[in-house]
């Protein structure tokens, strides 16, 4: 049966990343028995400046009616000023919350080819390779009450929730305790279990779900620490679980570390693993439209939705081998370029993994 | 007039650093005219083994009365199972909220002698020099409502609050863009304005005292992204001011950049200048009683406290000059420690401080 695979590029480099998975995909169909259907809409920015919103309704229902959405990016300087209520980001967010995409899962990984591109010694990341299972449909993303309010003095009070129930722990929690079986049955949850009391709760979930999975090795890690962790010695981390607004932080920190942020993707899973693919990087409208951005990081994002969505674990190594490849040849946006390699634009590069495939 | 100093060791390796910084007040006290009179009470968990709770109220009392608060560190695994309504960290919050020390000052300061210590390459934190101010008496830390309750279907929910009022942004961003004016007159606010309302009031109320400080030239990033700036290009920041929490994150991350965290000072300071100081490090009970914490920290933090509190900036200098000292005759705690160095215990670091004075 034919899937349905909805395209939304979204904003700044959006548009040509995503365009770059498409080829490949494409590619796919024709050589590798990929059926497939995709779609394409907007998302963020692009559907603001034209439905006034930043997800159409119809948008929406076209992505619930699919079996996988693959995204670009979302924002830009260009509506930084409007209302958070219409911002790029509410329709990624609406996305999430309404696909139910509670887990979100986000690889650091250092690829050997670009060992020398992160700001790190080589000896503290050679080899890192970390899994961020970050829950994503809760937290003080959602949580309730939220605003800003005008006090009696007069003056303004800003205002969110920060809320987790226990189920929203349990299932996040379950997530990463089986991403940890498959790896190095090492995980590390974190909190701020000192002072805050959703947190508290969220790490006595933890602890009463541990027995389940006994091979796996469990510890409790405050923010801050991990934090410094990341910096001091991230490879003591296998997988690392956390709520939205701390998986949001440390994601980021952790894919700076392997240099290669340009590279690294993600998926956001609802309980039947249908799902949400992006890129790990944002829409970096400094150099939109330039053709310059690594469209890889989407591309790969396409592997992992071959894999968990749409039953092709074969066509999702495949195009891993193949920008293993590209690497190989010394190819490199100039995010990732260094002395000595052969500088390509985002759609030479797609067309090389194409070649390489 | 004498001013009173209050010293609260508090739990771990507490004790035993600020022990070092007293014995480097009292030689100051023999040789320069240091005017103060030091007393020494119970904070943290230390003082919940004999009060039962984090903070007695006698002490609180105390530190209210004194000119200044020198605290080591608090918490340990000993109390980690505890309510957190009376965890150690408790004590410390306490302090910070009723004394309304709501500008925390936490330098990130790369030691040239000790440039090889961080994990980093030596090109990007080289020089490093970065001031966090950090609000330090709201947020999520003291938001209400707050706790853990059970929802009707018989689950636990956790929940706390993140709020700021404008005009507690306010009066943390004077503090911020005053200290760029002294240094390299560039700030960077930190928030989640595309997805928080409370921070995206933090920014607007940033953006509206900003034309108070024409000279100073100020960005705005999201929590995420200056979590990889940290990684990527710690240097483009000169002082950054955010919230509790982000703070707390932050400011952690920004000091392990350094690779000398047992170096790195911190002062809370309220409206006066009253105010208390640590090290930016924990209580690190792993190492608790052996004798071998670097007191570096803690005596910085003692300069600091001459600095803002005593009015004694020559103090202050003569201090931070004994130090460079020290570390120039390759004096070096475990921590901090490279072949080729002198490794000494942390009596013994703090008995060559008094020796180079
Ligand atoms: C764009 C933004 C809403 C989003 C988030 O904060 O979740 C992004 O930073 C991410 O991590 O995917
Ligand atoms: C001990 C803890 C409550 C504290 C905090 O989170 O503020 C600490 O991490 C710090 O940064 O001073």
């Amino acid at each position: 049966m034919t899937k349905q695979v909805l395209i939304l590029p979204g904003d700044g480099i959006g548009p040509e990343i995503t365009a770059e998975a498409v080829k490949v995909l494409e590619a796919l169909k024709a050589s590798d028995n990929l059926d497939i259907e995709m779609t394409e809409d907007l998302v963020g920015g692009a559907a603001y400046d034209v439905h006034g919103v930043p997800l159409a309704d119809e948008t929406m229902d076209k992505a619930q009616a699919s079996d996988a959405v693959l995204l670009g990016a979302v924002g830009g300087y260009k509506w930084e000023s409007l209302d958070i209520s219409v911002r790029p980001e509410k329709g990624l967010l609406r996305l999430r919350k309404e696909m139910n995409l509670f887990a979100n899962l986000r690889p650091a990984v250092l690829f050997p080819q670009l060992a020398s591109a992160s700001t790190l010694k080589p000896e503290v990341v050679a080899g890192l390779d970390i899994l961020i299972v970050r829950e994503l449909t809760g937290g003080i993303y959602f949580g309730q009450p939220r605003g800003i309010r005008t006090l009696e003095n007069g003056e303004r009070q800003g205002y969110n929730t920060y809320v987790y129930s226990e189920s929203e722990v349990k299932r996040i929690a379950h997530v990463a305790f089986q991403a940890a079986m498959k790896r190095n049955k090492k995980l590390t949850s974190v909190d701020k279990a000192n002072v805050l009391e959703v947190t508290e709760m969220w790490r006595e979930v933890v602890d009463e779900i541990a027995p389940q999975y006994p091979e796996v090795e469990v510890k409790h890690m405050y923010v801050d620490n991990a934090a410094m962790q990341l910096v001091l010695n991230p490879k003591q981390f296998d997988v690392m679980v956390t709520g939205n607004m701390f998986g949001d932080i440390l994601s980021d920190e952790a894919s700076m570390l392997t240099g290669s942020i340009g590279m690294l993707a993600s998926a956001s899973l609802d309980e039947n693993n249908k799902g949400m693919y992006e890129p790990s990087h944002g829409s970096a409208p400094d150099i939109a439209g330039q053709n310059i951005a690594n469209p890889l990081a989407t591309i790969l994002s396409a592997a992992m939705m071959l894999r968990y969505s749409l039953g092709r674990e074969d066509l999702a190594v495949k195009i891993e081998n193949a920008i293993s490849k590209v690497l190989d040849q010394g190819l490199r946006t100039g995010d990732i370029y260094s002395d000595g390699m052969t500088k390509v634009s985002c759609s030479e590069m797609g067309d090389a993994v194409v070649a390489a495939l």
